[in-house]
């Protein structure tokens, strides 16, 4: 996408979250560059990292793939024009950050924290605890989830909060200091999906209460994740897969059922499972 | 937060992704409508969906709770009207909705879609299905995550891509159509973690691997998510619970390590770990 194209963005920021937003921006047509203490690299990119996570460096990859990289000195006059000329720089909410851009006359400041006062070191697992929803997690599963998808979402809502300062700047042509935090972004977000049936029903449709939306395994152990939650879809479903299952079925919270779409799965092979589904819609998909 | 002051959004998505596009948007101070067709109300607020899951009609008011809500009929004049002055329409991308805007002046249109054709009709489940991240969750869990994240995911885009779209707008002033895809959006976002590295080791520190960066429970089975990860922060917290761990320790991935955090845990209260951690930043988390 173009969108953004014609766009300078000057990214100071390390780790997930900042990188992450500007990757999105810069899919979206920006110009990033990702910009790097010569002292002090991103944390992602450095090797005694690598032995706490060994995904790390590829994630630092993966997100700064697409913009220029500059290590320099913070007090390079060249990274101060530019700064100046850039339409928006994101910089971690810190004294040493602040106290530099004293000097300087950025048009568009996004500042990143994580909260404010006692909330200023969350890790994500520690932003997760304090969204209500994270119960319905902990109920499964108590070790944190796959990703870390509150540093996901914020990342996101950093490059969102980013676009609006630019909005707001073309408007007023006023210099503009903004500061987006990972604590009220998981407020923001994830609270929307809070809802006081969870304490009666903690198991619903979207994280697997029913047949109809669930994940199974073929008889060579391949995950199928299947969403007929429709009529159509699930009418379809039966019919090509010959299980004899009632519409009502697909809500029917009775391990027969289940049982009964395990046990034609495991009966079969994904291979046989692709040639059955062809090109129909049956909202079945094979994990990657 | 005003950012986005005096944009007018008027939004004729249902469910979920769409709609939280909306309420990033609001939240950032745009003017956003939701437009519902008389005949064909969101899924979200019918009783009949109650029935699947209780907490779509929760969803439902929490993410529309800060727009105008407006039940009409499409051929109304005045909603002709409103379409075209305002900054910004979200869409379904579907043949209705595309012969409806043939015959009006939209500025800006975004159109949301699961994905083209045979990806047209992706769940939220189905979508994950599409990122090999997600074998990591289920070499833990089989059922599906927590909450819709693909969904949450493609909502924070769709807001982003809006305002992609504004600025656009703002610099040609010329009539805009853009479309955005949950597929798109998900390969875009979730395949920027993964990592080669995961197929050795699926256990790494994000998802649980370590002792410091994990989640534990008080004697009364309160959660308490740790993410003592800087040494700092691991040294303050062995400290003032009377942990004998080395700096090395929150690394060490042996049950020894664990089980005595864990046995720590459970030995005391919830509410006398509050009283030991006063305001101290350990990165110890109690879940809401």
């Amino acid at each position: 996408m173009n969108l953004l194209n014609g766009i300078e963005i000057l990214d100071f920021t390390s780790r997930l979250p900042g990188p992450l937003a500007g990757y999105i921006l810069s899919d979206l047509g920006a110009n990033v560059t990702k910009i790097e203490s010569r002292l002090k690299p991103d944390p992602f990119s450095e090797s005694h990292l690598q032995f706490v996570s060994p995904a790390f460096n590829d994630w630092y990859q993966q997100l700064n793939q697409n913009k220029s990289l500059i290590q320099c000195e913070f007090d390079d006059p060249q990274l101060h024009e530019r700064v100046n000329k850039a339409d928006l720089i994101v910089i971690p909410k810190n004294k040493f950050f602040l106290d530099w851009i004293k000097y300087l006359k950025p048009k568009v400041v996004l500042q990143i924290a994580a909260g404010e006062k006692e909330f200023s070191s969350l890790h994500d697992l520690n932003a997760l605890a304090l969204t209500s929803t994270f119960n319905l997690h902990l109920q499964e599963n108590q070790s944190p989830p796959y990703l870390p998808i509150a540093g996901l979402s914020f990342g996101s809502h950093i490059a969102t909060t980013a676009l609006a300062c630019l909005l707001k700047f073309q408007q007023t042509k006023l210099p503009l200091t903004q500061t987006v935090t990972l604590k009220e972004t998981v407020e923001l977000i994830f609270e929307a999906f809070k809802s006081e049936s969870f304490e009666h029903s903690p198991k619903q449709l979207h994280n697997g209460a029913l047949p109809c939306y669930n994940i199974y395994q073929s008889k060579d152990h391949k995950f199928l994740c299947l969403a007929a939650v429709e009529e159509k879809y699930w009418k379809l479903f039966c019919e090509i897969f010959n299980l004899d299952l009632t519409m009502e079925d697909r809500f029917n919270k009775s391990e027969e059922i289940f049982e009964k779409i395990r046990k034609k799965f495991a009966s079969i092979t994904a291979n046989e499972i692709s040639n059955i589904i062809e090109d129909k819609q049956v909202c079945l998909t094979f994990v990657k």
